[in-house]
């Protein structure tokens, strides 16, 4: 089978580096080409700064950067786009883009909360995927979008006890500083230092996650009723974003049954066996001190689904509610890996 | 006025040595002995490795480590005694001492939860000093205890919003490392990290919390019924145990009302002026970003009440439920200043 | 007596906040006027965003940002500017104000080689002080600069072994995150690692060096002709620059004759009493394992002194050679404390 | 060909730990027995907490620890002993165990400076590896030891300029907390500091260097002469220790030659090719802020190699002085991975 051909846009910072990497050797994705500013234009892939200690890939260092329209990626046969970039350029570029006929699976805020575009987490709401469909009957090319960072990992985590009636969530965040990206957060500001505040981060994880859990209604998504409550709140980590999860809900569930949705839980079958899907996307930790992002962020098997697994912790379950510790890899599952299981599904469904 | 002579029990440690420097050059109190381990007896206070930046104080530097024994404290007519020891000791020292007539101020927690005790803030449940009362009906001398270093911070917190009812507390920490004292927490664990579980701590908020706002029956302490959950999650910071606090209220009070119950809060009369009280033990910080224990953990005026206000941000009012970021500073508000705090009432009171 | 009206340039900064700290209450100047960028002209320095934990002093918060030309600070009658500007704005800007006749204490790199501006730090080379007189021959006013913030600490532990005969300087740095101003290194660079580099500020530690200790000749200063080696490496603390320092001297003298040295030096009469002038300078601490920056980064009494002495520890002498290790303050003695001090000495000389 | 049963002593520790993970699935070795402290006989290694990142590997989790004696590791056929012992039971473990003809691989500092015994870096010394069969002339067994983790670097980074004649070495050097092993320092010591002080690591150093580097005279080795002067520091990083390396030489080389000494450095034949021995033992990287320790700590190629390979950067030559910055991995080429590589040799060479 021919790979298909696909451009990083935004590939120079640190969610575009780890595209490149995911899509290194990618059974079914080839990287034709590379994005970023103008002024990289023409200039050398692999003369970029690492931002990631993996580098950038060998089999794409000597790409050069071409210019992000529609024509140029066309020459390059482009058919379609993973976007690391900013949201005010994602807004723009992506829509000339996927009107030009190029499918765009970005990791940017700029379309989350477009009616017309779904957030995909293929175990969570693979069903969302008939909006990317609904795209097609409009335009060239659709576009779909990965959650943020922090709802990722919270949905991931939810999933195995939806069946308890989930009513309200209350939720506090141990954020890695690469969440923010690169420059990102002064040394100065973080270093042995706590920030209670992310710009903008709190409201998205509440429309997200309302967003994500809702009813797919012919072509419509009919947002969940809970009640969900954040605070988003940089530490000074490097990679993974952790998660204090209180949940309540309609039943009175005991640990054992708790434990065991957690234990039983299995992707659907349109996720299984996707190259970068892993064979267990929630997993249970027992330690009572885990999991820590040290050293749980990149579980996720196999190789290719390093960083994709979510890890749960500290399960306590009392009367209606339900509480834990939920930590997740920011820049791969959350950004990246995210982006890369969307692309795999939606070809595996014949959108591509 | 003649100052009472005390003693600091655990005098090498960090709460110990933050004892040291809030009593010296106190207007009422005036360190006579130290005791520590068995191994230290005989030698020279100023020779003890200093775990605090400010050093041990010149004015005790030249004290012999005594047997922490009420004979050796009686001959160096100690009358009151400030406690960091660790949990284990503290249970027999304190106790004898106390039976001995020595009064103890206590930052352990081995009588916390002991009915007779109270866990005294003094802005939060002053009355509670009734308990000391009681126990010089059996014993020459008393304990009272200060709370937990996290349980401290949320308390005062809450002290402005009591008047709307409130219900359920879910709440998350971000606690510093020096919460663990000396040597604590390894570098290797928690670098870079954050780790999700403290020991016994969760415990310890939901039954002190319980116990602070309980109400004094004749000499017993009814515990409230309010519903505490708490996640309790080491973090990179030196000093200051951050929280994130979500509130469940009776009322329905506007966003207003609760600003204006925090911007007129004031302690209550038996506790101002007294010269480790902060003039507002609680302030509300406006900036979006704040409070950070970089910033504001050194928070209080007058100057012997630094780092005794406790920094409240991020308030929100929405229906039932009021959130907010709390910080406060776990050696001084959280440990050794809240005790030197509890004997300035303690004396003011009559009960020294 | 009057105070000697002045403004400080780059006031936005974590240096200029640092001047403003040290020029509060300063018993000879007066903060008259603050400067930054033009966007910020009429905006309340009150409302600037503080990057020091003292914050932004009370007594200056509510000046306003004016233009930073020699007209608008005329109408203020400002005699005196302590700059904090970054190297680009200050080659222009203190050049005007000079010729203007506003006199100009510079922590800025723009001037520090020009060979008729001293490089001043008043115990080390006080005489240079004739170059600024020279300058008032051709101009209204003077530019006097601070060392950069490695040398500045270097320059001072030099100080006691001077009569040993110094020939060869062999060092390694660990700097603070601080030294790079804000917002600076990007948390996601430094975060746990080292980064063994910092550019051009091995080139100024050889060449300042040189020009301090050098030999003034009528108006001229002719270089040390030391040979001096740097590495400059920034690692993950806030402030302090630690030294590892290796010295190689004419003559072999005994330990004990090395730490006589510095137990003994004095700093020059003309330096003694200045406000912000330390007793001494430099302090040789006796544990093994100090200086440490979380520990000795404040040394310095008086109270307004703090932060202006350099501890030095771990000494060891080998036939001919000397080591240490150093430690200074690189946002006080390094930078705006360095200035004060400059100011100080200028106007006891009678430069002002 | 059969593999050769071993026993990991201390395996319990972080460097354990590492021996446990590099012999996991390693063509010539197999581990047969665990060993530790004396309280931990018959527990599982599996349930030993895990302190590395990789956890124990899954085909030795099901060992269970055995007595540290020769009779008991004879009875599970153990010929080799990997240690990571602390240095004091090392002393009598590790002689005990020789002379019942357990071969000892050791990074313990126990025997290093016994002249019988060599510290062996097969790049560096592979003709030392006589002693040890001048060993078994009076012992069953041998002992051959890696070096200290800081000299291994520092050795290995001077390895392709020795043709010009070192006479001299400053060092000073950035060392991760992971030297210290777990629990190591304490984090309330280390987190955003600088401690200039690692107990009996400099003296280390200056001995190490010169045996190592020292001529094989029969079966003695004649100690290097170079002066030798060292700072060890730590700092808060986690992994790699980073060094300053002034080195001072008889000839004038010009820069290009050093380079290309560097560049076509090649290990000795008797190194090539084993299992843990990297292609290139040392690289020069051109950036001009490398090598550091997030970016380069593993380095090392094959995939068995990762973190073999200590790093280059920043090579400047003046006159008859080359300096650079040297990176190596402390747990792995510095520990670990270092008695594997000398076990490898040693089977190649005939000694097991």
């Amino acid at each position: 089978m021919k790979k298909i051909q696909c451009v990083v846009l935004g590939a120079t910072g640190v969610v575009g580096q780890h595209f490149l990497r995911l899509l290194a050797n990618h059974p079914l994705f080839q990287v034709a080409a590379v994005c970023a500013s103008e002024g990289r234009i023409g200039q050398r892939l692999g003369d970029v700064n690492a931002l990631i200690p993996e580098g950038i890939p060998a089999e794409s260092a000597d790409l050069r950067f071409s210019a992000m329209d529609a024509k140029s990626l066309a020459s390059l046969k482009v058919q379609v786009a993973f976007s690391a970039l900013p949201t005010e350029v994602a807004k723009e570029v992506e829509k000339d883009l996927a009107e030009a006929g190029i499918h765009i699976f970005s990791n940017a805020g700029a379309y989350r909360m477009d009616e017309r575009v779904p957030i995909l987490i293929p175990e969570v709401n693979h069903p969302h995927l008939a909006l990317a469909r609904e795209q097609l009957q409009h335009s060239k090319g659709f576009i779909i979008t990965n959650a943020n960072c922090t709802t990722t990992g919270l949905t991931l985590a939810l999933l195995p006890i939806l069946p308890f009636g989930i009513r309200k969530l209350v939720v506090a965040s141990y954020q890695a500083i690469s969440g923010a990206g690169y420059p990102g957060v002064p040394a100065l500001d973080i270093s042995g230092n706590v920030i209670p505040y992310i710009d903008g981060e709190e409201a998205k994880v509440r429309k997200e996650v309302a967003k994500i859990f809702g009813r797919l209604q012919e072509t419509k998504i009919e947002p969940m009723d809970w009640q969900v409550y954040a605070h988003c709140v940089r530490v000074p980590t490097l990679v993974g974003h952790l998660l204090s999860v209180h949940v309540e809900v309609e039943n009175e569930p005991t640990l054992e049954q708790v434990q065991a949705c957690f234990e039983n839980y299995q992707p659907d079958r349109p996720v299984q066996g996707l190259p970068t899907a892993p064979v267990k996307p929630v997993v249970l930790l027992p330690e009572k001190n885990r999991p820590q992002p040290n050293r749980d962020v990149m579980l996720g098997d196999p190789v290719r689904a390093q960083g994709m697994t979510v890890a749960v912790g500290r399960l306590e379950v009392e009367k209606q509610v339900i509480r834990m510790i939920a930590l997740s890899n920011n820049l791969i599952r959350g950004a990246a890996g995210g982006s890369v299981l969307n692309a795999e599904l939606a070809l595996r469904e014949g959108l591509l």
